[in-house]
């Protein structure tokens, strides 16, 4: 096998076999496939796509090129993951939430990526919290708290990171099949039992049509059913922020109020029935409105909320330690009316152009920068009533006064609200 | 600008602007743009294409990647090129033939690639001959002899001689865009003042249909008037080898009978059309019948031969000096009937095999390897007749006795013959 010979059939959109895409992936952990192939297959697949048995080859080599996650316990083992939104903080609720309702919740993360934060990001808000962590240590935490949120270790899907790397510099980052075995490949190597899918459609998110959400959601839950993995999908609105907060250490605030029962209501909501999913999913005898009342009397209990605490301090961070928020510049409406669209491209670029998030990899974050938007889309507002908040650098306000005033549409016809949770797959 | 945008642009299938390809290439060049960036840029080219515009934007880039050849005479400057097939000798018969009618002909020619041969691999054949000349030497050539063939030196359209190498391992060779803008930078990096295209149509060459290489041959004209660059294309049937001679000295050996007005007629006649296409291209008072006429005049009485010599013996070469030729092994007619194919893929791969051709890269070539092919497709042919023969070490005759068999098939009904020319277009 040559591999040029390979892109060249994926070039002229040809299924390539299991042995030709393990000999491609194989061969570029060992460097006899160059970064260069490697980049040109990426492209080929981002425009011709892949069969379902191509992503399901490829998702099997990219968990074959590294080791998987020890079984610790007897307990089912759940993860969730979203395509990535703004103000999306959902996994720091979900995962200790879940981790109290006898699950292990072995969640490996990532970072920044575009407009969207990274839960990783967002923990390092937390004095002392480390997310890298060795295979020995984050098995023992699992073992003890049922809990850890990491991100992977060289062990884990190596091919997937190396080849998300080239991803992220050669536009080939949109591909469903790409992303498929992106997600999928890091999941079987923590050996899961059943995995929810939070996949956000809008301008916030990577998907920007229904029509691509639901493409995604499908692939996913065809690929893991191919590897024994059951998965279902939320498909959930991202024309609009999740929640209030937009920034890292503002996001973990937020979502410890949700974990101590208060917090916006819609972060809540679809905390608690991404976790009903994932329960339902490992536990034949549960029903869905026993798994959702279970969820809501941990939340309300503070059951969730130590358990953060107890997975908080196993990863070295100080839960009790005051993260730093920037100085706050409120901005008000401007005229009586309805909020009509709230710009999340506008509201990610500031965070990001404030240190909020990363322009290049190598960029460090500044975690107590961050946004609060005080309305959603629907909303009657009158005249004063503020609607965003900037934290930063004070000396930074006048600049960003003018675009903030430009970031949230108020009409003078009332507008209809729009639903979070748009449609459920499985 | 980002490569990555960039390159999602050409994903996404939409137009690049001038702007945007010089920074692609430039990058490439100073190392901004890396080789995994330009790989995959390829790989979006190959699939969705380009514009005329950009097309000849990435030429113009690949030329001001390096330097011009200097003018050194006040004759027209004249080339062709040939998109390569089994057999095609025309180069080394047509450079010197064009350089006796008061013309210029810098040749930048290439190696064997694929199935076909290269027009430097066969020089080289000849004791001495030298292809590699700088810049000062072989603008000294053509100033004394009017032609040289050599290949591009390092100053010539670098970007396009790394981006090459690339392509051939990434499968992204095939790419209208890519090849038009391959050949036309370094044709316009030499100065032509018109430029005559053989674009070969069928199994012995690149472009396997007549839709394919009509579509190469306008993007080149089109592009070349883009550039004040004035070019015609013959398209010529590549359906069985040109000539008889296959491999490196036998197709010298061929070459040299053509310039002494002997050698296969199929052979001379292409070489006089297209070598009339270039005159008549530069020379205003020139009519077509007398181009023709002069051409055949300098073939016969031995001009055109004289000034291959002299082209010969100033790149170093000894053309009186005998080329090895390998052990004959002759293939008979096993019925009578008439030849319906020549398996021009069998062919080239054995001459690969052999040695007269590169399986990779660094392959050293055997230049005594060889095949004649005694018949053409639709010709009377007698059990016994001699229709191949085989030239290479003795040892090797047993084992492709065989397959040259196979080689050539045989009708018991009467076949068309094929025209060899199929069209021109300008």
């Amino acid at each position: 096998m040559l591999p040029a010979t390979l892109l060249a059939k994926k070039r002229d959109g040809q299924t390539l076999s299991d042995a030709e895409i393990h000999f491609l992936i194989d061969g570029f952990c060992s460097g006899k496939v160059a970064d260069y192939q490697m980049a040109a297959l990426a492209m080929a697949i981002c425009i011709n796509g892949m069969q379902p048995a191509e992503i399901s080859a490829l998702t099997g080599a990219m968990v074959r090129s590294g080791d998987k996650l020890p079984r610790c316990s007897d307990r089912p083992r759940v993860d969730k993951h979203s395509t990535g939104g703004l103000g999306d903080k959902v996994s720091l609720i979900l995962a200790p939430l879940l981790a109290t309702c006898d699950v292990d919740v072995p969640m490996i993360s990532g970072r920044g990526l575009g407009l969207t934060g990274g839960t990783l990001d967002k923990l390092e808000s937390i004095q002392g919290f480390r997310t890298q962590l060795s295979m020995e240590e984050s098995t023992k935490i699992l073992r003890k708290t049922g809990v850890f949120i990491i991100g992977a270790g060289p062990e884990i899907a190596p091919a997937d990171q190396r080849l998300y790397a080239l991803r992220d510099v050669t536009g080939t980052v949109e591909s469903i099949a790409l992303i498929t075995a992106s997600i999928l490949s890091k999941k079987l190597a923590a050996r899961l039992d059943a995995l929810v899918m939070d996949v956000k459609v809008g301008a916030g998110g990577f998907m920007k049509t229904l029509d691509q959400a639901r493409q995604l959601a499908q692939s996913l839950i065809r690929v893991g059913a191919q590897s024994d993995l059951p998965i279902t999908a939320i498909l959930s609105d991202m024309n609009q922020p999740l929640g209030a907060a937009i920034g890292n250490a503002i996001e973990v605030n937020e979502a410890v109020d949700v974990l101590q029962g208060i917090g916006p209501p819609e972060v809540r909501e679809l905390t608690i029935q991404l976790a009903a999913n994932a329960l339902v999913a490992c536990h034949d005898d549960l029903s869905r409105d026993d798994a959702v009342a279970k969820l809501t009397k941990h939340l309300d209990s503070g059951i969730a909320m130590e358990r953060f605490e107890q997975m908080v301090i196993a990863q070295g961070g100080r839960p009790d330690f005051p993260r730093p928020i920037g100085s706050e510049l409120m901005i008000e409406c401007p005229v009586d009316g309805w909020v009509e669209k709230i710009d999340c491209e506008l509201l990610g670029q500031i965070v990001i152009e404030l240190g909020g998030g990363r322009q290049q990899k190598q960029d460090r974050i500044d975690p107590s920068v961050g946004l609060q938007v005080h309305c959603r889309v629907g909303q009657r507002v009158r005249r004063g009533t503020p609607i965003l908040s900037l934290h930063c650098d004070k000396r930074q306000h006048d600049e960003y006064r003018g675009p903030l005033e430009k970031a949230v549409i108020i009409s003078d016809q009332s507008v209809r609200s729009v639903p979070l949770i748009i449609e459920q797959l499985s």
